[in-house]
């Protein structure tokens, strides 16, 4: 028998950033690993099909229980396989309930707003699944690789998402964030196949060249981030994304074990409705 | 020569409750004071015309220098006067940059989110006065009045509006509270005059003597709420407002008082305009 999620589910620790995580160092994580793989392809593949069937059953029934709401992050570097990952882990997910949004940069009305004004504004209502393709986690990642913002600013940042975060937390929703982590050299492959399929082209501008120029920048800004929004209500998971594979097994196996833990029911019937019989 | 607001402004401080404030006491508040006014109904009435116009060209200024952005919230029981004041103090401003929003009991759609979610959507934008006619400290005085909701997840709400209340104030929000502060006799007359005037009936509602029994309910839930909540960067002003001229003086002093202490200025025009002559 290959390993299961649940044996997989052992080694998670070692990629959560929860609160009072000490000494997080995003270097020391392996883009190539794959904690969450049974050692075989083909094991991997029927394991991530299975989860996908259950992740559809387990969304059916929050949607019913309405007492939760699901926010899911998604954060990486560009090819890191952000899209990828939404299409293949909520392959059978209803669009009834689950919604995601692909966060741009910000327009010039959002901008005459705090940065957390058009996030709150999509956050899920109960029952709802939401799925950031980026998120206001980028407000502490392109100023401060940029230095548009010091020090004292990211710091506050990072307390008012923290805040922001609890608000959400405490009023029912369960927040999983997700920090896509692949190698430099793996950015390479992906950014070169994406110039030569033309197909790809529509997914590739120059500006992706200037932002790989910012590789360790950007390392160290979410080594950063990550090691101060890394909370109790709002754990971040790093998750080792070379193996694409692998990528979407983490991913959804987490989100599956979130949910069995909301023990999720289906609300009782009105009293009213027992006994009575459809003519 | 009658006192100027500037003379009355001397008083403000044993009406406001900010961050360090101890033993406030809303029940020491006479709701019959006049801080603010001369002595003289004449002189008042002339001191608020001035204010009212004074306001319209600070608003007119905050609203080209766009720095800043200014939440008003107006609380107080019913017939306290929240609509006479937005009439009477923004008398003179234009519409183009002046907002209100009237905050009713939630939707079913709203009340899927954190009940600050549909708050943080009406929040002002850069340039903007928004004045909210109740707001979210409604979800810390009807649930708590009626036991909807126990100690400890009130004192979770106080903690949660300021933490969003400190978010919006980093970020660029001038912030001012007011309590209209009246006494149940004067409700009790004014509950009547809508009875007796036809034209006022529309304001009037069955379910106002309902509220008006849980009198002393509100005024306890009003000093927890206000004492839990009035900080260094959000902070309460109990306006005593038994004349209904004294409160209009009174929140008017307030604010223009605040938008003269942002240093408010034009923005300088591009150098390149310089030397331009229109023919």
């Amino acid at each position: 028998m290959p390993n299961g999620p649940s044996n997989a589910a052992k080694s998670l620790p070692a990629y959560q950033v929860g609160s009072g995580r000490k000494g997080f160092d995003l270097a020391a994580i392996d883009p190539g690993a794959k904690p969450f793989s049974c050692g075989d392809r083909e094991g991997d593949r029927k394991a991530l099909d299975a989860l996908a069937l259950e992740l559809d059953a387990l969304q059916n029934l929050f949607y019913a229980d309405r007492r939760f709401k699901l926010l899911v992050v998604l954060q990486g570097l560009d090819t890191s396989g952000k899209d990828g990952t939404i299409r293949a882990v909520f392959a059978q997910t209803s669009p009834l309930g689950v919604h995601t949004f692909a966060w741009k940069v910000p327009t010039e009305h959002e901008r005459d707003h705090d940065y957390l004004w058009r996030i709150h504004r999509q956050v899920p209502a109960a029952g709802e699944v939401m799925i950031f393709n980026r998120s206001h986690y980028e407000d502490v990642l392109v100023p401060v690789v940029n230095r548009w913002i010091g020090a004292d600013e990211t710091k506050r940042r990072y307390a008012q998402i923290n805040d922001f975060e609890r608000l959400l937390a405490e009023t029912g929703t369960v927040i999983a964030k997700f920090m896509l982590h692949i190698s430099k050299d793996e950015q390479r492959e992906r950014l070169q196949q994406r110039l030569d399929d033309p197909a790809k082209h529509w997914k590739f501008s120059l500006g992706d060249l200037d932002v790989r120029k910012q590789w360790d920048a950007y390392q160290d800004a979410y080594q950063q981030a990550i090691a101060a929004t890394g909370t109790r209500w709002a754990p971040w998971t790093i998750v080792p994304a070379d193996s694409k594979l692998h990528r979407n097994l983490m991913v959804a196996s987490v989100i599956k074990d979130l949910l069995l833990g909301l023990k999720l029911r289906y609300p009782t019937g009105e009293r009213s409705l027992d006994g009575i019989r459809i003519e």
